[in-house]
């Protein structure tokens, strides 16, 4: 038996908390990442994207410009543990992007965000990340034979989310060349962390913050043009209908790492 | 379009903040349950019940008292609107309960639950269960045919839990006669509301609240002998290994429901 | 270890074949059905109707009556090991119903189904029934809180499907008062036991059967007004969308039992 | 509308027939396939493996030689169609093989399967492949960040099955350097295609039959020590017991191709 002493209680980085702090859901920052993503710009009206935006932040010097972006990640905490289990260091995420701006300096704002798997899930809640349930799909390139496409000219990639059985959002790319690191991909994210309220008389915790990040990689990036749809019934939530592509650009298929370390508190 | 004014940014009771608030995850309380509940009576280590208390609690007058808890559920909100969608408005869980007293009044602390939607799952964490993801399997009562068992006596009801496709719960119950709702089922519960600290230098949220819960309505209570397992293997987590039955008493199947409105803050 | 002679293989009653038999992922009938149903009469065009009858069979004496029908099981097996299993005696299954007849016998006729359990699925197969993977969900009953209907005037029942990610049907019942069990099913279901050709040259298995069936029971059936569709993009499946209907009936819930035994062959 | 004539009835490669064939759950072969396999050889009790071969199959030269195969999956039709949807075109297998001999030809025998998609399972009975339902999980090669193993020295892929909430088998290599296809992994599939009989009186279809493929394809192959074992609680299936490794040899880690068109019978 775990030797313990009883004079702080159970402890641990999240919840549940346990006597020595093994059962913690969320083990403590960095987390590593390194996943498969297939990416879209596009374009929403300016008005829409910028009610989404909390004080602090403005839309910056292009406002509406926003990307969907599918990915399918490994992880893993520092000591790699994870990965010795591959039913619980993967997951697949869609999000979507919009550019914007905190005092002069460009950020990208996430203002939806799905991942299939519960401990991506609450690691958002914690970083201020508003990630729901839904299941994610996306095409994966082959090296072998004719079930897929190639990272070569004409190889074309799918993404697709579905939630509580309804598709939300469709994307397709067909690549065409090589090109830069697509650059909503590369700005800071900066999130609303945010805890309900729920003693009568309390308020929520909510505060602007910036997450710090390091490792970021680039693997080749391969860009052509895309499709991209929200299916969506707007009765369902008008908000989120309001972030629908009035225009969609270029897409983008490309692997990615970074570590994730923590936030930083934005005045 | 919806129409929205700029000045406070995006509301909402949760994440994700939407400029109307219809993105809200979580929809405020008061939450409505109704469900089905297959539950073992059972004894662990007192002193390894006593590890899990944080500060403010003891284990009261009987310790390494404690209850495995398998329920099916429905629920809504006041507007009753996602009873609308079957997709939304169910989920399985499974818990552990351990007696234990705040001040001299008993109550119940849920050291453990694992539920099979991410809705509930976060709502867990909002009132402070700690709630992960599980899968949960219960038998339900019938009233026709052979595929099931009754509620009478020798009707044989289980439970089973698996957490990333590995079995860590197994109970079963066979029904003798009827019995009073279980004791540890009706003692308020005791949570730790705790929202993990982000920024370097910050503290996590950490306070003891008690749910304030009305409309408590139990039907007919089965009860009868019982089996149950943890076939954890302990390497896996040694803390939650603490927690085995060393005794196992009587098994319970009942219907039960409540509402639940919020909060009370412990001193 | 098991003791086997090797003269005649790996034997069972289906696939995966072994030395003893235990292996048989499905247990050779009767098999034992209890469930809840919520189910909604409808009229499709009797023209499409009849497109989907085989040789043999005839849309009778009101071509293009249908039904709609979502149901959540528990099955099992003479023995009744399954039922020890919470995880492996339940599924849930939306099915499609025709009217037709064979040689002027009333019968039913289901062109599509799906179930959410690979099991169901290849016992359907088995015995004719076109079963595919589909996530159902009903709304269960509750007899206690605010958080389900009742088994009563007013009580409102939903049920949906989804199939890869898209919602393919969606129905609710008001519940007005009891009634009789709804007559389509009551019918004897009538399939094309079918198994797809593999080696040049050869023909598949297509024989029309009946299934046999006992301990047909109905429980207290309630009806009232219903809404049905099938929000399905056309483009999909042309021949699925045949089935749409253009006028929708009552709907009734009500719990259901009976056990099938095998089948006979249809002149 | 389709435009149909009634003569024939509906009609299709599998069920669900339908007017025009649309529906058919199945498309007809050939089928693509490209994916990425962990692979580990190991040996088994000889006599446990004769046990599992029909008439007409010897073990071979090498009795007891034996892999376990986990394998991430793309498929499609000659059309493609279905790289569209990356919800329909992505599975995961488990598979064991076992070496055999028909007349002197060396083949390899799958005597159990689980795959996490319907389709694929389907397609396995109409091919004499015994899948049965699993969730499969394997760790995937990274080439950015630290999330992942490389294609390199040192990496490490995991495997894991579990079905219906249990772990049935767990799997890791450690890569040490490039190396051959693995044998087991090139010889002809030899199957039963078996359906099981319905009818009072009739027996089931069961013949032996080889597949027939093209396009074998290995991408670079990389092995080393590696580890695995089926942590079944003999108590469930005493006959999947008897395929418990006795000696675990070398693990593999490759992409892999290939087009399956049908099958010829063995005599």
């Amino acid at each position: 038996m775990t030797s313990v002493t009883r004079h702080t209680g159970p402890v641990g980085y999240s919840l549940p908390l346990s006597p020595s702090g093994t059962s913690s859901m969320i083990t403590p920052p960095p987390w590593h990442f390194s996943g498969e993503v297939v990416m879209v710009d596009y374009r929403l009206d300016p008005a829409a994207a910028e009610c989404f935006l909390p004080p602090g932040l403005d839309a910056g010097p292009d406002p509406g410009r926003a990307a969907a972006v599918f990915a399918e990640w490994q992880w893993c905490s520092d000591s790699g543990t994870e990965l010795r289990d591959p039913a619980r260091c993967r997951f697949s995420e869609f999000l979507v992007l919009l550019a914007c701006a905190h005092r002069g300096e460009p950020m990208a704002r996430c203002p939806y965000a799905w991942v299939d798997q519960a401990v991506p899930l609450v690691r958002g809640w914690v970083q201020g990340m508003p990630k729901q349930h839904g299941v994610v799909h996306l095409t994966r390139p082959v090296t072998v034979g004719r079930a897929g496409p190639r990272m070569a000219p004409g190889g074309r990639f799918s993404g697709a989310l579905s939630v509580r059985g309804r598709r939300l959002a469709a994307a397709a790319v067909t690549l065409e060349g090589r090109s830069e690191p697509p650059e909503l991909h590369t700005l800071p994210l900066v999130h609303s962390r945010f805890f309900p309220s729920w003693i009568p008389g309390d308020v929520a915790v909510n505060e602007l913050v910036a997450s710090r990040v390091t490792g970021v990689e680039f693997g080749e990036v391969w860009s052509g043009p895309a499709e991209l749809a929200f299916p969506l019934d707007p009765g369902d939530d008008p908000d989120m209908a309001l972030l629908a592509p009035v225009e969609v650009g270029s897409g983008h298929v490309f692997s990615y790492a970074e570590t994730l370390h923590g936030g930083r508190r934005l005045g």
